[in-house]
């Protein structure tokens, strides 16, 4: 992505892996500060997955992976069963940071496997390559919906969209950013409004900042605002990313996302689920199977931001002990979706069958 | 409405009147503090609407109704044409602090009215006994609002609500709240899904607050998830407030109301608009003759709260300079309010014709 430091122009990936050491962009600090975190063993990599310097389906495997790179590396002079039992600790370490990200499993998993095959030396090379793999598939993937979404928007478009699927959540790029990106860059003059996406804010502190940061024309509006927009015909698409999608197309994504998809069928507005492969659960059946995260209480009742000094702080809004409750997520039903754009085309209805064509012989969390 | 100060239970007004002074409830240090600002004199009491100690439709109207008894206390002394004088002088004052606010405009007409017949001592009283009489008229609505709309609330309801049309709106029990108050008195076991109502957060702040007094139970929750507790089936009713209703039945409310609506037919969830006579605007064709005020980016940008001590704090969330765009209000389309609760009765469609044949020779504002 594109990032302005300090008056210069940067190209910049949310983390990435140099040697040893993994770098990224620590997502904490931002929209207020810019600053990039450093990694130089897996036990520091599994921290800052845990303590959410990243964050984001996608970025959340490829941390995983470059993980499980450092840890071969690390492992690299040990003894065949040393070198076994070291990755298989640095996995479990992995995978306990967010016990809810699928693509972490799933990265973790190969390259778990590809710490299996031949002598060690050997072992260390294939663990590395995958990691790095895993990386690029990403990218490919969002460059892809990119691509292909950035097609469906056309010159003065205007585009609404709910909490951060951009590139801070993938390695670059992102789902529902990507054709935003795409279309801005081949100089259609796209407008998007950003929901703030409460209560944290991903919208507001996020995906204003990806948009600022490319110069993509865009605002901030709280998320009751929405309807309003659509109904005086001022948003002409919607675009959201995706935690998880059931095979027959219902959409687990951010709360008030299923709100915004209402709300865009009322009004006539088009309503697209951007999406990688790795998103898709065609072990999941419908958006009924899927349990609903519910968080604590004080993200509803407060906000973090920044003081007058610009210090991190916290502002307590209800009064002290005020009972909330706190879904993270909504299931979106899939006739809502006028379409998926995924690396593997735009999918059309019915999702049961344009889904498994594209993904089903992938099976559960395959891309 | 019902206050717990410090362990002790008191019924208290959102604004009253002692002699000359008037006092009302500090509704800037809700729900963090509850503190008595005080008046003793017209340009007091027009500040203190102008500041925000109090706020909402009714409440500003008898406040301003307030004010204008009390100028007419301090020019008592006066030959009928310095009355005069000072009392066109006090009307101007007050109608200057909430361009908006149509209840004060009202309000401060019908005193001006009393304060033009007969003697000034009995212009005084004149004026007096009308503030006392708004006063009373909006507390009566209110009561009869909760009577009505009581009955539509069975045991064991759960109700959504947006905003704050509380008591803290009016001089007490509110539209929206009143019929929740009087449906817990019943003994009806009534919980309270309270919409935070982004940007300015009267749910969390105001309506959270005044069911707690009153011990009914509630949760906050953030606006984009109320799509998600209605699509559960775990809402059985929407009540909410209404800044104006157009003579078509079409509703202007706080932003994110027209989003509630749609949610709510979408869902076979009924959705009810408690409002005092009032609030009807038989002038107002339909809602596009509604404007929408903007207000500033920096609501939504930042929250307001308190900081660890317990003192006012305010955070940014967004970076500095992010653009925003903040509508006040919405407007929900007749078709989408399943009724309305006035103190005329409960108003059923056709909106045109039942709204009419309630409050159609009052003409605008009347009540």
């Amino acid at each position: 992505m594109r990032v302005n430091v300090g008056g210069e122009i940067r190209e910049v990936r949310t983390l990435w892996r140099e040697g040893r050491t993994v770098r990224m962009i620590d997502q904490r600090r931002l929209p207020h500060s810019f600053e990039i975190a450093s990694t130089e063993h897996h036990a520091e990599t599994a921290a800052a997955i845990r303590d959410m310097v990243l964050r984001g389906a996608g970025a959340i495997g490829v941390a995983g992976a470059y993980g499980m790179a450092q840890a071969a590396m690390e492992a690299g002079d040990l003894p065949p069963e040393g070198f076994e039992g070291y990755m298989a600790a640095a996995a479990d370490r992995l995978r306990g940071t967010r016990p809810t990200a699928v693509n972490l499993f799933h990265a973790v998993d190969r390259c778990l496997r590809a710490a299996a095959r031949g002598p060690v030396a050997e072992r260390v090379r294939g663990v590395v390559a995958e990691a790095d793999a895993i990386a690029e598939e990403d990218l490919l993937a969002s460059t892809r919906i990119g691509e292909l979404g950035g097609e469906l928007i056309g010159d003065g478009c205007r585009v609404l969209t709910h909490c951060n699927a951009g590139a801070l959540a993938f390695i670059d790029l992102g789902t529902a950013l990507s054709p935003i990106r795409f279309a801005h860059r081949r100089g259609r003059g796209v407008f998007v409004f950003v929901d703030e996406t409460r209560p944290r804010c991903q919208g507001s502190k996020l995906t204003a900042w990806e948009l600022r940061q490319e110069g993509i024309p865009h605002a901030v509006i709280v998320d009751g605002a929405a309807g309003l927009f659509m109904q005086r015909g001022e948003v002409d698409l919607v675009i959201v990313g995706a935690d998880r999608v059931a095979a027959n197309g219902d959409v687990a994504n951010k709360v008030g996302t299923y709100g915004t998809a209402v709300l865009a069928r009322e009004n006539g507005v088009p309503f697209y689920v951007a999406a990688p492969g790795m998103t898709f659960d065609l072990g999941c059946g419908t958006g009924d199977e899927i349990e609903i995260e519910e968080r604590g209480a004080e993200e509803v009742l407060g906000m973090w931001g920044v003081d007058d000094d610009g210090s991190p702080a916290w502002v307590l809004v209800a009064a002290e002990g005020t009972p909330a409750r706190n879904p993270a997520f909504d299931i979106t039903p899939a006739r809502y979706v006028t379409a998926f754009i995924t690396e593997r085309g735009i999918l059309r209805p019915p999702y049961p069958e344009s889904i498994a064509g594209a993904f089903g012989l992938r099976g559960r969390g395959g891309n």
